[in-house]
């Protein structure tokens, strides 16, 4: 077997055996195959696809280059989501107590924000005192008895798909379905949980463009959870709109703390479908009676203390958070409806105000955000605040541009 | 612009513009873009292929990358060819003197041997003393007085290519036709021949696998030739069986003089076509009477009083000329016809014996070699001599199935 065989059969559209995956991918993650001939080996595999065998076999070959975890051995109704990223998404501070509180179990990995991507680990060390770098004692012991706990995603969990991401994000090999679908899946399967629920997010500013690719990839999903006995659902949604109306980190928890005392919104809504969705299928109960013990558990306060405990058990001293010091209110100079508020432009403003890192080296404020003060459909006249930012200093400099993704018919 | 959207672009099947493809291989030369970010994009050209038109932006990118020379400008009958690669290919030590006594000037850049590819640098350098590394003075000055000059291709003709070929060779991206036409028509336009004869071998050994494939890099080449005012010709052949009985490096220097005394062969008849093409574009007669000229230079004698004056102003001393000490005579054990002689597999047994490196640090013994004592077609009976190796010393063990390409029935 060599590299050069394997990088030309796949070039030339035929399908590769477990064992040639094996040979190019294990050999790059120990050092044998340099980064140039995995691009051309990701390139070939983005233009010509992998077939459903081939990509079961990515996943298990990702899953077994590092440690992986079989939470039904040691804990009931096991429950993990995953989103394929949106803006203002504040979703896992929420469900994480929640479902704690309806008796799941939820271990979260997450990641750091990048781009216009926010990251959970961020939102949550924006809590001073805050630790995310649990170690696996700490991390499944606060799981057991707490029902969730949240922690970066350690190094050896899935190794191989954290470098073959770093050189999918350089290549131009990031829009590729079974990719895609192997990273997700690799990392969802060897975190362990039972029930797995994934948001596809779909549209202009997504990973994945048209409803068609977001079906095709919620299917490669199932499936891969199948071969490995997981019980997998998926949401298709699109992200045209934010999910929240705060955009930022001390901003997104204070959010999450509203959404947790019963604030009505987008936000809520998407929790309680997410939060229902878990249940239905941990408990196999029908989903319309997993919606009402879902919002029980905002409003009889458990979700909400669940929060308090799961942030105190993590260092977290919520007394301190902090907003950025410098309030702007942004108002219209319109009379009108709100017919658009366009979620890639609003992840623009915010990386622009320090919200996310657009370089690796970058450092993020995490006082720092914005608020939307009005949603799709509101009535706004003249002089209304239409959203608001919080920012360090008054250095950065804004024009109209900068705020037209409001559009006001 | 950014080398990302333009990987993007190529990967979607986009047309490149000049100026993205200028900063994509540009940036690859002054080593702004890494070569894991080339290797991708190199990769999606292979697959989604090149327009004409970014095959000749390209092209010129590549000759801009370094030295050009328009010899029309300095001689008269500037000629020049090259063949994508053949086994027992001795043709450019005899075209280029018969050329020369008819009046052409050929200025000839060569490479070495590499892998199955014998390279006419290193046959030249079998004979002792022989300079192949002219400076731009010497070689220029030498073709305007003698008609013809051979050195290695220097560091700055096309160093864009010498890069991305080294790239190509390792990533699975060496069968791509634009690239190839490219990489080929780039150094001949450099070099400045205005009549440019290619030769496009296919078959299974080749870089070109079908006749098809090697009409549309035939076309593609007389296309690049015609942007550039380059009078260019190809012959399309297969490369089944070797171009010459004698394969190996002082071997077949001896085996061009032998056809330069007037020799009939199969070598023979494939220098009076290349001379005779040649001879027909740069002074504008027919070819069958340029063919007429071609075997007059020979029997002349004029060729290879050419011959003997190139190498000896470029210091070789050909009767120092050495072949290697130990004769192995290999004989038939069969009475009947020779059917076929694989080129692939003769290659393979020169490489085995020592006429080529398999490796960059392999070091070649220029004094080896074989001689195919018959050919397609001969009736042998049992005991003939079929084949005649000379080889260093007895170290090399041989079984049957290194002689078994000589197919007799």
């Amino acid at each position: 077997m060599n590299i050069l065989s394997i990088i030309t059969r796949k070039k030339n559209g035929n399908n590769l055996s477990y064992d040639e995956l094996k040979y190019a991918f294990n050999g790059y993650l120990n050092g044998e195959i340099p980064d140039y001939q995995m691009s051309s080996l990701l390139m070939a595999i983005t233009i010509n696809g992998m077939s459903k065998s081939e990509t079961l076999s990515l996943t298990d070959i990702f899953i077994r280059s590092g440690d992986a975890y079989d939470l039904s051995k040691v804990m009931e109704y096991s429950v993990d989501k995953h989103s394929t990223g949106g803006v203002g998404d504040t979703t896992t501070l929420i469900i994480g107590p929640m479902c704690a509180a309806l008796g799941l179990h939820m271990a979260k990995m997450s990641g750091r924000s990048l781009g216009l991507t926010g990251g959970t680990i961020d939102k949550a060390e924006s809590i001073p005192g805050f630790n995310v770098n649990l170690s696996e004692d700490e991390f499944y012991s606060q799981v057991e008895k707490l029902g969730f706990a949240l922690t970066a995603q350690t190094k050896n969990l899935v190794p191989l798909d954290k470098k073959i991401y770093e050189l999918r994000d350089v290549t131009g090999t990031v829009e590729s379905i079974p990719l895609i679908a192997s990273s997700i899946m690799s990392k969802k399967i060897a975190s362990g949980a039972e029930n797995i629920l994934i948001d596809v997010k779909y549209g202009s500013g997504a990973l994945i463009k048209t409803r068609e690719d977001a079906e095709v990839l919620s299917n490669l999903l199932i499936d891969i959870g199948d071969a490995y006995k997981r019980n997998v659902k998926t949401i298709i949604s699109d992200m045209n709109t934010p999910l929240s109306c705060a955009v930022g980190n001390s901003i997104e928890v204070i959010e999450a703390i509203n959404v947790l005392h019963g604030k009505k919104c987008k936000l809520y809504d998407a929790c309680v479908d997410i939060v229902a969705n878990l249940l239905s299928m941990a408990k196999d109960i029908p989903y319309n009676e997993a919606i009402i013990h879902a919002e029980q558990s905002i409003e009889t306060g458990n979700a909400l203390k669940k929060f308090y405990e799961f942030v105190s058990r993590q260092g977290g001293k919520l007394g301190n958070l902090e907003v950025a010091p410098v309030e702007v209110k942004v108002r219209t100079k319109h009379d009108g409806k709100v017919s658009e508020i366009d979620a890639l432009k609003v992840a623009e403003l915010a990386a622009k105000i320090g919200t996310s890192k657009m370089k690796i080296d970058d450092v993020i404020d995490y006082r720092v955000g914005l608020i939307l003060n009005v949603k799709v459909g509101d009535q706004v006249k003249y002089g209304d605040v239409i959203m608001t930012l919080y920012l360090k200093d008054k250095s950065i400099k804004f024009d109209n541009n900068d705020f037209s993704f409001i559009k006001i018919d």
